[in-house]
């Protein structure tokens, strides 16, 4: 084939790229098409390990699976692959934006201070959420105003998530926790109830829902009262819902009204 | 075939259900396979008439498309069509559980009043939610803590909305805004804004995300200080980062650490 020279790419190099995919809660049928896509046309899969686990293996994928608590150093290597021309997928389970690796991919950029990083085709693809796949499974417990935060103080006080917790409390907001209890803090979970009844009222329903789309899951739903720290892990998510969330049959739900003022 | 009476269903009448999905945002490969799958099993469809609009006509499956507005009549009829052993797609855009018709369904449930009706199966089956999709086109805006608020007040006071704007505010969440502004209330997202610059500070970061995973997709970020009414309408999730949400590049994104009390 023959072709003049202005037709011609003036840059032959191989085109690399991150995205950022969201595997879902963990049921593959709750992975978008969008998320699988990505993955057949990937070099590298880069994340923490049980979610690399989740990736079939086929030849020319390489898949790079490192250990929790590394997210900067791993989001620094895809995006140094990529710039070598590589296709990287980083992947999180839930939605990578909401507590997961986008935000560190983006650090990473920022610490690195690479202009010509800057330049590199970085993607978000989204997924569902923990928090948002519970609440289905529970009925609806989001379905009004609501907060997701973090109970993890890895990075940030402690001070400030019993602050935020107070606030949402305030607020009427039905909430979402994500790493509500680790080992290594096995009693600010319990600190949190406490605050919640006094934010929220003892017979505010809370549930807890473990392994959520996954075989063994459980879903237990009582309240802020009934509620104990043994009730919660690293593999659930907990919602509160607001002084509306009730029972109706198996199902709980928020209203989507709000008569007064909260 | 023979069988003894023993291992015979005692119920032979066909066997109805609800299932609440959420068709994410737009783009149709955002959509999951399991909300695909209870699509092709369905024998009716109910929603507003633009997200019903996106389920292919068939054979043996009938679409009941309604306004906006009559989402608990929708759900009563929903309720009605399983109980006379139809198996009922009831669709939202979005996810079902995030300002949608997951609630309207269980109100209905409750208003109703109808036992028998507690023993139908129905579930509801997550989608990716706007906000989420938006935030992924942003960058990862919702990296930390956040709340997600409903701006519109015709189930709630326009008082409480403002509560909750100070309130996540001074909590220090980032937040995203469903339904921020519509012709029969044109002046309150001025409002919100003005709550906003004082609440988070006039150089917080906000985006304005139209059609997301659409054709005409839009989004634009600007600080709060620059921000107008106009910006946004119905069609427009918006996005506001806490004080440490930054650019880098082309992308925003909302650290994951916090280094104080915010």
């Amino acid at each position: 084939m023959t072709g003049n020279l202005k037709d011609r790419p003036t840059d032959t190099a191989p085109k690399g790229w991150v995205k950022i995919l969201g595997l879902g809660p963990g049921d593959e049928s709750m992975v978008t098409a969008q998320v699988q896509e990505v993955i057949a046309e990937a070099t590298d899969v880069v994340g923490y390990i049980p979610y690399v686990k989740r990736i079939p293996e086929r030849p020319g994928l390489t898949l790079h699976a490192t250990d929790n608590r590394v997210e900067v150093e791993r989001a620094t290597h895809a995006l140094e692959m990529a710039a070598q021309g590589k296709r990287v997928a980083v992947v999180s389970s839930g939605d990578p934006g909401v507590f997961a690796m986008a935000s560190a991919v983006f650090e990473a950029l920022e610490l690195a201070d690479q202009p010509s990083w800057l330049e590199l085709d970085i993607q978000v693809l989204p997924g569902i959420t923990a928090m948002l796949a519970a609440s289905a499974r529970i009925g609806a417990p989001m379905g009004h105003d609501f907060a997701a935060i973090n109970l993890s103080d890895n990075l940030k006080p402690w001070s400030l998530i019993e602050k935020r917790l107070r606030l949402a409390g305030e607020a009427g907001f039905a909430m979402g926790f994500y790493n509500p209890r680790s080992k290594s803090r096995p009693h600010q979970f319990a600190r949190a109830l406490e605050i919640l009844r006094e934010a929220c009222g003892g017979e505010t329903l809370i549930s807890f829902a473990r392994d959520v789309s996954k075989p063994g899951e459980t879903i237990t739903t009582v309240t802020l009262n009934e509620a104990t720290e043994e009730m919660a892990d690293m593999r659930t998510v907990v919602i509160v819902g607001n002084k509306d969330t009730r029972r109706i049959g198996p199902h709980v739900y928020t209203p989507r009204y709000a008569r007064d003022e909260g």
